[in-house]
C-alpha cells in the first residue's frame, strides 16, 4: 500500500497471515492497535510471546498445557478408565464446555489425511497405545469429526485397539440439537435415519 | 475456561479485546500463533509494538506516518491547493486506493458526537485552520461520511472555513457504483434521487 507508514505496513502483513484475517479486518485492528495505550499494547505483545514460549504437550495426553502433566491428567477425580480422542487440543475445551464427560483425553494433533501427506505416524497414535499397557484403561472414545479424515483415524485407531481387548466407541453422528432438518445436508440426514433410536 | 492452560487463557483474553474479535475466533487465533514457528511470533509480536511506538501523527495533516511531515505532506508532486477532510487514517487509505485523488489530506481522528462527548474541540480543527493562513490553499473538500455526526462536522468545519473565501465541497452521496436499488435503504434512495445530475 503507497503512501502508508512502513511500521503500520508491517503490522497489517503480519496481521494478515493469521487465519481469517483478511486485508481489511488487518487494516482496522492494525489503527485499532495504534489507538492503544503503550502498556496495553505490550500486554498484548508479550501475550503472544508467552503463549508460544510456555506453551507445552503435555507429556500423557499431548494437549497443550504449561504444566506437566496437564490439569487434567493430574486431576485424581477424573476417570482414569475412559479416554476420549480427540483430533486437536481446541475439540478438547469443546468438550469441557459442553459439561457432559469427566474421563481423560488424547489429543492426536491432526487425522490421517494421505492428501496433506499426514500419515498415522505424524499424529500422536504411539503416545495413546502407550497409555493403554497399564490395564487401566476400559473405553476408548473417539471423537474425531465426522468427516471423511476423521472416520478414517477413526477407524485406523480402532483396529489398533480393538486386539488389546478395550473397548472402542465413536461419538454419534446425527442432527445436532435445535437443528433443522430443512437447513441440513443431505448426508447427515441421511446418517441420522440410519442411527435412529427406538423410543421406550 | 477452566482447565485451560493460563498463557493460552491470557492470549485468548488479549485478542478477544480486539474490534470484531469473539472468543471462538480468539481462541482459533491463539492455538495458530502456538502452532507458528517461534520467529515468526517474534515477528508478529515485535510488528505490534513497533507500529505502536514508531506510529505519530504528521504534525501537518495528522494522518498516522513514521517521518514527520509524512510521505503525502512531502510530496511536491501533489497539488498543495485542495485538501481533502477525513474522519480517520483508514479514509486516507481509502481514497488513496481509488487512485482519484492527488491532493493533500487532513485526518479529523474524529467527528463531532455530543452522545460520545466528542466535540470540535477534541478533533484536528484547529490545525486544519492553521493550514489555511498561507493563502495557498483554495478547496477544501469534506469527505467525512454521510451520517449525522459527518455531516454535522462537514456543516461546522464549513461555516468556519466559508468566512476566509475559501470554496467548501461535499463529496457526493447517492447510490454506490455496481448497487442495486433493492438493497438500499430509503434515505439513501431518496438523496440519490434529490442529487440527481442533468444527463447532457
Amino acid at each position: 500500500m503507497k503512501n502508508r507508514a512502513k511500521p503500520i505496513e508491517n503490522l497489517v502483513r503480519e496481521l494478515n497471515k493469521l487465519p481469517g484475517i483478511g486485508s481489511k479486518t488487518a487494516q482496522r485492528l492494525a489503527y485499532h492497535i495504534i489507538d492503544l495505550e503503550v502498556k496495553d499494547v505490550k500486554v498484548l505483545a508479550d501475550s503472544i510471546v508467552d503463549a508460544k514460549e510456555n506453551v507445552k504437550q503435555c507429556s500423557v495426553c499431548c494437549n497443550f498445557t504449561d504444566s506437566d502433566p496437564c490439569n487434567i491428567c493430574s486431576d485424581f477425580k477424573r476417570d482414569e478408565s475412559i479416554i476420549c480422542v480427540v483430533e486437536y487440543p481446541k475439540d478438547v475445551e469443546a468438550m469441557e464446555r459442553s459439561n457432559c464427560y469427566h474421563g481423560k483425553y488424547h489429543v492426536l494433533h491432526g487425522v490421517i489425511s494421505p492428501n496433506k501427506g499426514i500419515g498415522p505416524a505424524n499424529l500422536r497414535i504411539r503416545e495413546l497405545l502407550k497409555r493403554l499397557e497399564d490395564d487401566k484403561v476400559e473405553e476408548i472414545i473417539i471423537a474425531t469429526n465426522p468427516t471423511v479424515e476423521g472416520d478414517t483415524t477413526a477407524l485406523y485407531i480402532s483396529r489398533l485397539i480393538n486386539p488389546l481387548g478395550i473397548k472402542t466407541t465413536r461419538i454419534a453422528y446425527g442432527l445436532p440439537v435445535g437443528g433443522d432438518l430443512e437447513y441440513y445436508d443431505d448426508v447427515t440426514i441421511s446418517t441420522a435415519m440410519e442411527n435412529r433410536r427406538e423410543l421406550k
